[in-house]
């Protein structure tokens, strides 16, 4: 490609000059140059043409304003921005774009037609990607200015922009490069250089982008009518709809955040990218408070408490598996344990033929997800050998991605009564998803893990008390766990399989055992899975954050698939119905979230620091390892700090650093007690007990989950 | 092939003719004549020059006989079976073959030198060796004249026989033929055909067996010499180094018992045989007693307990994995959780890029027992696109067969310091390993499994306390299990690796931790792992079969390949070893065989059926379902017979049958007085009990694992 040196040598007087604040950058690359003056050029005549016009034209127009005012414009001269300054000039310093007739302009951009006006601010979803779309504008130019980069394509995201980029096929961005570009994105932004939109033909648009392979094949691609539009800022000409802020002054803070690489996948051979991501305020004071938010959030992510309390760890050589150290096991196993309760736990294969996921329909609808594989050698060859072998025929594997077919299988494996029953089979098996290593994140996203996944085949008589069971177990553990929740029920969707009468009762069904739950919930019509209705369960953890963790899901197809049966009362074969059920979801990304909700700080129940035992001196230390040994023979999770070289308030500190829920301290007095002088963690102190007392009392604490066990002791 | 077809013919006439316990079979067909006359010509010859042999050299020779007797024979003439005559009438006739200065002769093979002579009889392993292996020739002949069918190979197994044979590659043996098949080898047997040893030069071999393919490529790959041995026996000869009975007749109970298909691996392409096995002994009593402890075998075999306590099964879409049903999963985790105390539990994942395996040495040597796989598509795609992608290489993955290069990883995550030894880590992951499908059997043999499996990191110096830790777990579990046990201590092999001074340290603390136990043990020169010593367990079940399921192995490669290391307490980085420990070994495996040791009769603590409550009437069935409620909060077992439309007795009958350790009936007595009135499954009448109290001491007698809880309740 060879573009990528050209522009670098740049470099520094672009950055010495830029410290001006002028636009008296030194003199582009002939290339640049070349863009720069077809831009001027063609600008100007537009600039031309739109004044004559509207002096031509001398058209008055009606526009309606925010609060229902209406006033007199005229079109192809008044702009969005002159408005804003006739309601309020707070108004038009904030406005980053307009809304005209439901169509988004720049705030300088002509009006045209009587129209309905509405201002965007930072404020809105839409306003920020208007405001973000214009950093990455910024970032783009000063990417063009440092590396000599081959523009590609610049995004806003949910939270922020990234810049796609070529700098060569050997070339990446370093770390150590951000600091500079983010000093040149700043001062570009300080310049407040406007952005300047241009309507160009296609003849004008290859014209313009003849240096940059990336936008002529966009050109080649997306653009489809006689004309596009394209912005100049600055030194800077782009592709792009836009529209975008008055000039780039309106950016007052802005960082960059992360380097990386990316792929062109457009038509033709790929190619390697860099890109660069970052966000941007109105002002720093904003920038400021976001950093802080964002520091919180770190100290709460769920892969640094993991690292910091020595839950977890994550391994290269397993990519998309969790390895959980002992105390993530801990809070594994009661997490699991708990929703185990009320089912029959049972344990399927991880590994099946594809026979069994071409009966479920996986194989079909989610091949792609999944990991095969090939049976042992000697396997495929007796099966090739002779036709007649009689026992397994060599068929391809695939590690399971749920665990209902095997539950249908477990249903289906002998004859079945209508007295079994509703039959409610629990199951923790490995799950694995085959999802792309780049995809992968912390806890949120693995390629192997594990659900409380629960199936109910019952009778279509038991279903209301079976989803009320549901209901009523989810309300309960959300409660233990500290969450809220909000219900919907999605219905029938246009595709969906099975008799519209049965979907019929089974909403029904589902409909009334949500009014006898008395919770609040919302109907989502047409929003159910293919093979049945479902109640969507969103919970909002202790920070407020939303996540889809539960489920209860109706499945008229899979009894069909497996074609199971059970002997009715009337001795005819019944079909069964499966309610798919799960609390936590995935225990792994629950485990995650969870995390994050306490801030590492576990409730006793789940605690994988409970107690830490804290003897004051040397000389009792003797007891301190017995108070030790009686609270871990009791099942509780205690270590004991009996370090001499630290203080005594220091270790105490240190402890509830660590968030141990309880400190024993134990001195001479306590010794010859047979007590213990208990603190939390929060620093109260709940003062002397007798140690058996104390044991029996974080038993009872523990097996009833409470969530604030300090307080309550 | 086509030969399969020529003898067939002859089943007809062969079937009336073997009747007559006569040598007057009817013409063989061509090729057997053929085989038949060159075999007596070359018997002639061979008579006449042993006859000239010793008459020539007329030498007497030393015999000494078993008891130290020593007696005069003729060289080339006196056989053992004449020897064995001279000692009792008895011996003569229960005598199989004949040891001759270690050698193993027929008994009717002349004795050539001065000797050194013993005898074996069917109750030595060797005896049986030779009894079943005659035996196979008969049923070898039998399929020869019943099925057409050509010989392959018959050898002796561990208990009884089987004769692979060729059909041609579309005719398989039908169950329904072993009758008639097991007829004529009973009619062979009873005909008392003398078995007849020949030596044939290598032209003559070719020249008996010029019609069957199978023996002429075993001539060509085995018989290396000028000459070999082939056997004559009634209408069969068959190539065999022997020895044999002396005549069929001394068969006097047989018995076939399953076909089924096998195939044919010597060079050249694959062929697809059939295999009859079947069993024998030399009388028909002795027969009858093996069928009925076979039955009770059956009765007691974990597939069948499995089945009729509906604790697992297994299905063909998923072969080599267990489905644990409820029951069966109870038992799991109980049998599990035990093993579980003590040790830190981790879950590490189960999907491995092969570079984990390379680096433990698995991939080497264990390759091809591993189930391998591909990483989902879009990886492979990042990585063959760009050779600087950052993040995960798109390596191919394995399931993992063991746990330990896991716990490496686990180990090696972070710096490790002197303080955290010794580090024990216990592991209930899921295994695979690709077993072929014909070796899979019940929980004996999966594809995938789980073990109770730890592995402890410490130092040197800490070696022999955590060797005796684990000793000393071992026998409380085995204890508790009901299981006898013998140890082993096995030592450096000729193949190991490391330094032979670190060999002979950890071979003496093993050896004084042995003797610090105090349990009887052996010492296996030779017999250790490459990688270091290991103690060998082998227990006794109670029904005092033996089997191999705990190992204690010192590993002194896995650090080093890993790289392992901790501060030590001077400072200086310091190499852990690893002491891989199992007590059940795969908890599947041990399942099968506590299923079959206990005969489904399960101890309380390990039990799926601990209570069943029987109300005596209807208007005991709400206190008896509240007893239910109040068991089963307590965590037990518990079901209801509340069919009334059987009387008590019956119920507690069928309680009984079903093995629950504890029947409750509950008339209007116990309803009153908020009582039960308990039995064992031993029909031990307990009497009347007050509930709370009834369902404390249950819990009591669980948590302790008390084995006989129905005798101390």
């Amino acid at each position: 490609m060879g573009l990528c040196q050209r522009w670098r040598r740049l470099r520094l007087s672009g950055l010495q000059t830029c410290r001006l604040h002028t636009a008296a950058v030194p003199a582009p690359p002939q290339w640049l140059a070349e863009r720069l003056g077809l831009f001027e050029e063609l600008w100007t005549a537009q600039v031309k043409k739109l004044a004559s016009v509207a002096q031509k034209e001398h058209r008055t127009i009606k526009i309606s304003l925010p609060g229902g005012q209406r006033v007199d414009a005229v079109a192809w001269s008044t702009t969005p921005y002159q408005l804003a300054q006739q309601i309020s000039s707070t108004l038009a310093d904030t406005a980053v774009a307009a809304q005209v007739n439901g169509e988004l302009y720049d705030l300088e951009r002509p009006l045209e037609t009587d129209s309905d006006l509405r201002f965007l601010t930072f404020s809105s979803a839409e306003g920020k990607a208007v405001f973000w779309h214009s950093s990455t504008h910024v970032l783009g130019a000063a990417a063009e200015q440092l590396l000599g980069a081959v523009l590609c394509r610049g995004p806003s995201t949910e939270c922020g922009f990234y810049h796609d980029f070529f700098l060569g096929k050997e070339r990446t961005v370093r770390g150590s490069e951000l600091p500079a570009l983010e000093r040149i994105c700043q001062e570009l932004a300080a310049a407040a250089q406007p952005f300047r939109r241009l309507e160009a033909s296609q003849d004008q648009l290859r014209q313009l982008f003849k240096d940059n392979p990336f936008k002529l094949r966009l050109i080649e691609e997306k653009v489809t009518g006689p004309t596009a539009i394209v912005y100049g800022c600055g030194m800077l000409v782009d592709l792009c709809r836009g529209p975008h802020l008055r000039h780039t002054g309106q950016i007052g803070g802005l960082k960059l955040l992360t380097n990386s690489s990316s792929l062109w996948r457009s038509s033709g051979a790929p190619e390697p990218l860099q890109r660069v991501s970052g966000i941007s305020f109105p002002t720093m004071e904003e920038l400021r408070a976001w950093e802080e938010g964002r520091e919180e959030a770190e100290l709460r992510d769920h892969r640094r408490i993991g690292k910091a309390q020595e839950l977890f760890f994550f391994h290269e050589l397993s990519p998309g598996s969790c390895f959980f150290l002992p105390r993530g096991t801990r809070v594994y196993n009661a997490l699991a344990e708990y929703t185990r309760r009320g089912f029959s736990e049972v344990k399927t294969p991880i590994l099946f033929s594809t026979k069994l996921w071409e009966v479920s329909g996986h194989w079909e609808h989610y091949q792609e997800d999944m990991f095969a594989l090939q049976p042992p050698d000697s396997d495929r060859l007796s099966s090739s050998l002779s036709d007649h072998a009689p026992s397994h025929p060599a068929d391809t594997l695939a590690l399971k991605p749920m665990n209902c077919p095997a539950h249908c299988l477990m249903f289906a494996h002998r004859p079945r009564s209508w007295r079994e029953l509703p039959l409610r089979l629990a199951d923790f098996g490995a799950l694995h998803r085959a999802e792309a290593s780049g995809s992968l994140g912390g806890l949120t996203r693995l390629r192997c893990f594990q659900q409380d996944d629960a199936h109910i085949f019952c009778a279509p008589d038991q279903l209301e008390t079976e989803i009320q069971g549901c209901l009523d177990f989810l309300r309960s553990v959300y409660t233990v766990l500290g969450f809220s929740f909000r219900l919907a029920l999605s219905t029938r969707p246009s595709s969906f399989l099975g008799e519209p009468c049965l979907w019929d009762q089974a909403e029904q069904v589902l409909q009334r055992a949500l009014e006898e739950f008395g919770e609040p919930w919302e109907l989502n019509p047409g929003d159910g899975a293919f093979y049945g209705p479902k109640i969507d369960v969103h919970l909002r953890d202790a920070l407020g954050r939303p996540h889809q963790c539960g489920t209860i899901q109706l499945d008229f197809q899979l009894p069909l698939r497996f074609d199971l049966q059970y002997k009715g009362q009337a001795g005819a074969p019944e079909r069964p119905v499966v309610i798919h059920r799960a609390v936590l979801g995935s225990v792994e990304r629950m485990l995650g979230v969870l995390a994050e909700s306490c801030g590492g700080k576990w409730p006793l129940w789940l605690s994988p620091f409970q107690v830490v035992v804290i003897p004051v001196g040397t000389e009792q230390e003797e007891y301190a390892r017995e108070a030790q040994r009686r609270l871990q023979a009791a099942g509780l999770v205690c270590d004991l700090d009996a370090n001499s070289g630290l203080t005594l308030s220091r270790r105490v500190r240190r402890a509830q650093l660590a968030h141990y829920n309880f400190q024993f301290v134990v001195g001479q007095k306590e010794q010859s007690k047979r007590t213990v002088n208990i603190r939390t963690r929060d620093n109260c102190q709940l003062g002397e007990r007798d140690l058996t007392e104390a044991v029996q009392r974080l038993l009872e604490l523990q097996n009833t989950r409470v969530p604030n066990a300090e307080q309550v002791f």
